[in-house]
């Protein structure tokens, strides 16, 4: 079989900038899908993810025969996307990087429905829309499913194909362990590099080398969507950083007193986990 | 000419690390210097750095007739070479991120020598040793200089064309306005990834994408190398670090009461801060 069928034939992608444009291009090149079909509702958006080829056509609507909808909008925009979606019951995913309140707020309404599978992959970058899409982004970077009791099981499974064929691994949490979880990886990250760059003037970046820029790249990231982000997960996020001012706390005194059996230890520490990452 | 002739005949490299075969690369690629002699107390690194090619020659002595000296030794071993290597009245550099200390010990003990020129190059690597040498590494770099009025200006021009050589653009500050500077853009964000790297545990890591491993990656430096640096240079990084725990705080505050309007502005400044860099 050179040619085979894709093991779907009509897929939807609601949103196509970074990451729903990043899911077209990496479906197309695995050919998990016969038809990509993306809505946008920016008219220059949608002009360029059919362009790049990110998608095969933009509508307004999710066609009935569709056999799975990526939900790739702002995390808190959504609980209004399934809600509107749900009545098809077609499986459906989101990618927003908090899990719990976009669950509590489907719960609060009509609740949660079982053809939804929150999820959220661990991969972005500081840019933003289609032209920012790259079918490599989800490639050996972890994506978190975090079903309920209540999820189908069919919807599960296809969601986590639709994952694998982009080159991801999958993984699965409780919603609030995710959250937990990303408030140190990601969002805590994030908060520090902005308010890193709060004291950098426009003279030091004549004097900033290859540290800094990848230090701070996370601090030219939309601040619109982290403040939305930062809000939604907003309890982690401060007892998180609540840990790191603690921490920073203890660090500066080690080095204003001296203390080089702490200060170091800390060092040592930091290094040795750091470099239990590869790159 | 086909064959130029390298500007100088005999050069010498104290410390053939990261830093000082770096340089060696990038004087060989540039036709700088016709020999390259290396001087390292390391026999494997001396040896590596032989036959990576970085230096013509390893020698425990400066010869009389070298006409440049590249000191390239942790900062707190750098007055003591120059104190030793005075005599000579070669001109000679230093790479050291720190330049007020340095000079601070020389005037403490016999005074500066005309022939030094500190410098320090705004490049570097979490990764050390000559293996890790890049005769790219100070390509597009800034390298300052902190000259004194008494600094020899025939050697504050031989150290400049060196560092020219190499592809960096040099300019000059006074020692404690680069202390100063160096302290925000690049000692404080290698301790606060040291810092944020404590409540970071190994489970962590395995929900971490690129963005963390960015804003980590300088947490993987030389901890006993970057103890030194931030204790010489104690009371600026403090300072830096004291600035830095307020806008945490305020920022943090602005988070916990969902003040959108100062917490929003904060991100905005600091992306669009963050955004005159190119990458």
């Amino acid at each position: 079989m050179p040619n085979k069928t894709p093991p779907l034939n009509k897929v939807v992608i609601v949103g196509v900038g970074l990451i729903g444009g990043s899911l077209g291009a990496a479906w197309r090149a695995a050919s998990f899908a016969a038809h990509i079909i993306g809505i946008e509702t920016n008219p220059a958006a949608a002009e360029q993810a059919l362009q790049l080829g990110l998608v095969d056509e933009i509508s307004t609507t999710v066609p009935a025969d569709a056999e799975l909808i990526a939900i790739c909008t702002p995390s808190h925009l959504v609980a209004e996307q399934v809600e509107a979606l749900a009545s098809l019951q077609i499986p459906m995913f989101d990618v927003g990087s908090v899990k719990a309140p976009i669950i509590e707020t489907l719960l609060a309404g009509g609740g949660v429905s079982p053809f939804f599978v929150p999820s959220h992959p661990i991969a972005g970058s500081d840019r933003s829309g289609p032209d920012a899409a790259d079918a490599d982004l989800f490639a050996g970077a972890t994506t978190v499913l975090t079903p309920l009791v209540s999820t189908d099981n069919k919807a599960l499974q296809q969601v986590e194909s639709a994952w694998r064929a982009c080159g991801s691994e999958v993984t699965r949490l409780a919603p609030k362990a995710h959250d937990e979880m990303l408030a140190v990886t990601s969002h805590l990250p994030h908060l520090l590099a902005y308010v890193f760059m709060q004291q950098v003037d426009p003279e030091h970046l004549k004097y900033s080398g290859g540290g800094f820029r990848d230090f701070t790249r996370i601090a030219a990231a939309n601040p619109e969507l982290w403040w939305r982000i930062l809000c939604m997960n907003r309890e982690q996020v401060l007892d998180a950083a609540e840990q790191f001012a603690a921490h920073l706390q203890s660090f500066t005194s080690a080095l204003e007193n001296n203390d080089e059996v702490t200060g170091l230890a800390a060092l040592r520490a930091a290094a040795s986990r750091r470099n239990q990452l590869d790159d």
